[in-house]
């Protein structure tokens, strides 16, 4: 290993997208994203990421990212983006726009509560 | 809600760090996080950035980040910084040096095999 080899792991991913996976139950105070129907959108993304050979995409899933009353929330880096997505439409919007041709989706951006 | 609030969450981590917590048998081929330590290296993070109170800084625990072999990992966004820590020093060099004060620890960056 030398200089020229060592730091070039960060550039294998163009964007990565971190899902939370956190599950309470249903009844639970807090909520969660798996409650409020994160599996099968994350399915869809994983899906659409590998169909189209998105090798520069990352996803992995994570734990509580907070703000569990807004789920399901992913974020996505380097840009920082929060978003909160709810319908399979939302899911194919992010992968087109954001993680294929880097432009934030505006609308699904979670917002923090005034 | 307005334009003025609406994009303000993802300024509210000058870093975020994602750290693998996957656990395979010992004997799996491809190895894990957890099996590699990471569980009490991450215990140390955690406890680091709690009694410092450095509220601007997110961890989460994960599925898998890849690589395997050569964990225990972790990712810093934005920066997008790949970590192998080894020992509770490392952990405490990454929160003075990269959390605290924005330095890469260049010691610690994951390397690729080639």
């Amino acid at each position: 290993m030398n200089a020229e080899t060592k730091f070039e792991l960060p550039q294998l991913y163009r964007h990565y997208v971190f899902a939370c996976h956190t599950e309470r139950p249903p009844t639970h105070p807090h909520g969660s994203c798996v409650t409020s129907g994160a599996q099968a959108l994350w399915d869809r993304m994983v899906k659409s990421i590998e169909t189209q050979g998105l090798t520069d995409i990352g996803f992995t899933a994570t734990s509580c990212l907070g703000f569990c009353s807004a789920g399901p929330l992913m974020v996505v880096y380097p840009d920082g983006v929060w978003y909160r997505a709810s319908t399979p439409e939302d899911i194919d919007e992010i992968v087109e726009s954001h993680l294929k041709r880097g432009h934030r989706v505006d609308r699904l951006v979670m917002a923090l509560k005034r």
